[in-house]
């Protein structure tokens, strides 16, 4: 027995492509669905969505007790001695239909998803066998809400990639307060609970995202970070496809990682050397849904779309989140965006499926203008109308060969737009407002130009 | 002190202006700030939006039991004998913030409201003592929900009048029921809930405008409506500005009334001899919340903005129903769609506030074209932006001193439109779509126009 | 019109037997089921079983906001906002099974049952037509309490006589706070509530006990008392059999009434002129439910057979009250005492049902001796077993035909006593213990005595 | 680290008083109070107290889903997909007064208690650390049930120790489902929840029981039995005092522990070779509370006297089981036996503490006389009083120096009873039952008496 234990992880060493090391880990290449991708969509829902006041962060929030907001609205609404817990029966789910959601993220052109299967509560929205009577098939919905999901993408639109999000830390459980209260020299938390569970949901859903989070407590040496990721890598029925972000530890955002999130809704405004990806939310205030948010509150698509045309020139992917309610509908507002980002691409998508950064990546002449490239072609991203019509591009330089269109206007005749080309760059004449197919931020086709020598403008504040 | 009363009685005799007749009834004038008001938010709230599914019918839908999606709906999520007066104490209204209610109401342009204080499941908003344990006060909210807002906005916003739904029947009470079996040859239920209910509502909350419903199974003396109604016209504190649909009794609707509401979303496309109202709501399938509801099943602001331009152009008012929350929020969806609303009318609200309807109603030559007039003006409000900018109006005839302008269009030199005057009418040349501030129905305000003495085309499906 | 009205109201006049006046009513003979009925028991149930805290006047308590207990109860274990009709969905009744109510209430020997309709609350424990949305059928159990026990009575325990309580008056009533506020110089309460009520009750459930109560508050002339009971008595569908008590206005109880209750747990501890009852419940400190009472509150089973010596001695009825659960259990301790009572009674109900006073109330001589007479038979109730086995009777004069027996002793020789006749009296020596039926109260049953002609002693404390 | 693990190891083998070795652990004595004791009081108190229907095997039998009483009561009563752990939050506990349990059992003359801190069911009635979300501290009551309950009674009636009942194992535990699949060749159920649990439990709360159970699945060496004891017994804080049962997995009841169960109510009406306890419950059909239990289900003193004769008499003690409400009361009607009870041994205590089995255990010639003896007097427990007040004693021997009498019985001038020495026995006169403090069940206490040499009768069924 010992002999061939020996032999098996020798065999296990060399047959694996990765180490359990950060350098080993970092030489993956990049999974290519994922940068063509560019956007995806976060679905942050859990027992918050039952409160859905205030912030998916309730829980800690109300608890911490000086949040004013948090513990008024708990003391007049709720008997005394009330617990988070208690909401888990309310977590009813009665509307929820995967195949309803399956086709509204389909029709808002996002390439993939990122359903958060376990936020920092710790209740599992899978019927996970590390958290018992915390989960969503115990308590509350009675149903796997991530398998049915993933199941109803899978069977309805493939091309829609599933992902899950996942938080490494549990803000109240007693396992990991002991382990945090040894200083992390114990990890009985980690062997008992996350890793487990993390095997579990790869095993069980085969996600192509690992979203990792809540990790900025305990160093990747207490997660067993890299064991996972090259087991991950390694021997997952997801090796080939998998991508994870790099919140693994202290330290390692940023730093590692298939693509980064370097801070929640970061967006850095100029290209970055590595992949990486802007995770915001429709709700300008919270990710969870928030009951008493105002219309106001949310992102206007205009909105939506300047960040997505900011994120895609510098090299990110956008991931738009919406809170689904505890009855398990997306709000209409919600939806209603989606359904405008989806009309939006589907005139557009050619700026944004598979493009890369462009050498310039928002004009150095006029601001609101974001650029991509995609076959030879460079994308202008309009953000606003231009006054009388007359857009000037300090960074695009065109040629008597050069062709103008612009994305969604189809005239009669000729849908090339009239340019002048400048000392230092090029004119461009917009066509009548009311003859083109986008409301909002235009995307001007450009063939056989060249980007100007000149630096870009400051990034604009983001 | 017999005498006195005698006097008095006598007096009151003399002195009311109004028998209870509709002959002597329909003489009263219109109260003007009606017809001036022109855009109404009629406000469908009650227990009926804690399950918030299918209607706000839903008490009599689910009971009547062929109606499979109801009971369906009850067997799967909720217990056996769950009653719909269970429903009560989930009538929570924790966010009900009148104060905000008001501010939204103002800013979508409205200048008068219809809160439903009373729907046909007969729970009272507001503490009726003729409604003990069957109102917001001793079942769920706690609160005078109708006295509340009605506060709010006589301190917030006085220019927006605040009016009453009301239902004189109610499905289930036994009173009526009983009176109901006796073929209405008695009326306890009149004369111990109904006619009370509706002077404590006058005499509390001072609605400007009484909307009342569920008149169709009985007839008018049955109901006392004309007695009622030369109290209020004679001796109530609201005589002399109040407004009255024509909901009271059998065969009294379109006949009688300060407006007509003819059917549910009642839109004749023609004009009306007769002051009348177009009730309408935003979810297009229900006047209660719906919570099933996609974003889809909403008007859009163009469908909005299409139903006010036919509705005023035939001289009505045009009511738009919201539904609110259990929870006594407005949803988002609704709310942004008041708030375009409102923006549309901050530019365009010439063309509607104390309008009156032009010689024709829309145009005879292009669809989609509505007219409305006012102080000279001559107002063409044009749902779809002309193709090639150039708008052919068959209904009006220019001439040399005619000026046309667009409302929300300022060029820098000259805001006056380009126009060919026709044989059979008037061309008009659209400004460039980016310099309009609408973004949907644009308004030409036109000067010194005379109609056409052609007739209009058929009224277009509405 | 006028005419035919007067024929039919003198024709009414000259038919009823009795007038609406008291001096009438009072000359009705009381029904002969009701003196020899002797034990009663009173069920108190109603929405205050679903608290079960305090008392059955809990909302009262708890809202006139001086009850300590009452509104820290509250405040610990409800929400904000809590209503007291918030408990109503909470009384479920899932247990109530009337057929088992009656076999009980018939095992215990009670010949009368007094269930509680209607307590101050006004909440009615049957369909009122007059009491929507508050009452069992809508709100709670989702049945007929009342006539579920009325059928299964009648059906399996038709010695058993089914009657009812009744409270006029509401404590939170909008109509009678309204009345009240008016001094009573209106009611429209009492014609729209509780006469209408009241007729339904009688009409649809034939009770044979109408225990009025809540009275205390107006005249006689408010609550149209006389008018109520000359239909009772006249016309009414249990016009022969039905008794009232004497609760119907200010001054009534204890002036008028086939029976009194003179105050709550009244118990004289003389003889009475007038038939009378002693209502006395088995928890000490309330009739309805508490959950919170031990043990040692409840009377025991010594406690409960000295009430019944001492009231039927003294000519009256023991009404005997058990406050069921808010899911419809009668708890098993104050079922064991109705068993218990029962047992008792099947040995010793000759002493009991049908007995008239004797002349002797209590003995003059020893404590504890309590008189009933029957058929030429004198018993004595011996409440404690005497010392050396002797007791000492003042009040009884035996003589040589005098016969002595004990009733459930029966030895195998002969069951008569020994006896000795004094000069005051006779000393009479009980049987072996062991050799006795009773465990509690031993019934001596004398044939030949006569009663001594000295006064007794003064009423014990009862 | 090898060499100083085995050199921990040796040192612990040979500090340690006990091995992990039924062998060595069945030479611990028994820690003599617990024989003394012979009276306890166990508490069976869960989430099954919610429903409070059928038995404490709720979940169990519901989710079988082939008894129908359970079914139905569920499908009758809550909504669907309502699961068991959905009852939680409404194990409120509001009335749980420890100070009064700890009362109450000193009151009832036991000596120790049995609290269940955690069924099958997996819910601990402690804030378990290994039991997240799934106990009293985080969902329902809100705190430590049985720490409450510890300090209560340590602080005020220290004569009455405290001890737990503990489920090894739990029927849903998704780590054990896994486990039994694995035939039980892993135990990470054992050594992540179970074990850590029993530490935890001890060390918090030093029980001086240990009354395990659950353990008939699966063999001791799954259940890592002998370790836990060995360091119970050895390095514990209750290591000199602690008592367990044998429920420690297949096999061993019966055959170790410091007492055995050898079943449930197990009363084997014969000497027992080894120390043990006939636990009981005075429900004769449930452990847990049964809201719709009659008062006849109820064992009645007499039912529950017999018991505690017989097993003392036998060897054993008598553990006697009361079920607590949902909100954290003792049923008035278990309440009232166990102060019985109390009141019973306040007089015949002699009888049973510190007593030890006699030479004979039942009568061989009357029925329903048990033995025990203590300091030379023979106690002889008389379930009945005899016909003609003569018990005939075929075990018992007098001689003239022999004096008996009667607990509870003094007379004025001598309390001693007659007796006849008979050729095969004694007859003994019994007092005047009026004269004795017992009920039920009397107890001759006989000094100088010698065992007759002729066997009992056969046991009587028990």
């Amino acid at each position: 027995m010992y002999r061939l234990t020996l032999v098996l992880f020798l065999a296990g060493v060399v047959l694996g492509e990765y180490d359990p090391t950060w350098d080993s880990l970092d030489t993956r290449p990049l999974p290519p669905w994922y940068d063509g991708a560019k956007v995806g969509i976060m679905i942050c829902w859990g027992l918050y969505s039952v409160p859905s006041f205030g912030s998916e962060w309730f829980w800690n929030y109300w608890q911490s007790g000086h949040n004013p907001p948090y513990v008024d609205f708990m003391n007049k609404n709720y008997r005394p001695n009330f617990t988070y817990q208690d909401f888990a029966p309310q977590f009813t789910a009665e509307f929820y239909d995967p195949l309803e959601w399956a086709s509204l993220f389909n029709a808002s052109g996002a390439r993939y998803t990122v359903f958060v299967t376990k936020h920092h509560e710790g209740y599992t929205m899978w019927p996970s066998k590390y958290s018992w009577n915390w989960n969503t098939m115990d308590v509350g919905p009675k149903r796997d809400l991530v398998g049915d999901l993933a199941k109803a993408m899978r069977s309805t639109t493939p091309n829609v990639h599933f992902g899950v999000y996942h938080s490494l830390y549990e803000w109240y459980n007693p396992l990991y307060l002991q382990d945090k209260s040894n200083k992390f020299m114990t990890n009985d938390f980690v062997t008992r609970k996350t890793i487990p569970e993390l095997h579990e949901l790869v095993n069980n859903y085969q996600p192509e995202v690992i979203w990792s989070d809540g990790d900025w407590e305990a160093p990747d040496w207490y997660w067993n970070s890299t064991l996972f990721l090259a087991w991950l890598f390694n021997d997952s029925p997801v090796k080939d496809t998998v991508v994870v972000n790099g919140r693994w530890g202290i330290g390692i955002p940023c730093h590692h990682g298939s693509f980064y999130n370097c801070k929640d809704r970061y967006n850095p405004g100029v290209l970055q050397p590595h992949k990486w990806e802007n995770a915001m939310t429709l709700d300008k205030l919270s990710w969870g849904y928030r009951r008493h948010a105002p219309a106001t509150d949310y992102l206007t698509i205009h909105d939506l779309l300047t960040q997505l045309a900011q994120t895609i020139s510098c090299g990110g992917n956008l991931l738009v989140n919406v809170g689904p309610t505890h009855d398990g509908r997306i709000p209409p507002i919600m939806e209603e965006r989606l359904r405008q980002l989806g009309s939006w691409l589907n005139i557009n998508g050619d700026a944004v499926y598979d493009s890369t950064p462009w050498t310039h990546q928002n004009d150095s002449v006029t601001p609101g203008v974001w650029y991509t490239s995609r076959a030879g072609v460079v994308y202008g991203l309009v953000l606003t109308w231009p006054k009388e019509n007359i857009v000037s591009l300090g960074s695009v330089v065109s040629t008597p060969e050069s062709r103008i269109t612009m994305l969604g206007y189809h005239s009669d005749y000729n849908s090339y737009l009239e340019f002048t080309t400048l000392e230092k760059g090029t004119e461009v004449k917009f066509p009548p407002m009311s003859e083109v197919g986008s409301q909002w931020v235009w995307v001007l086709a450009m063939t056989h130009v060249n980007p100007s020598s000149l630096p870009g403008t400051p990034s604009p504040q983001v």
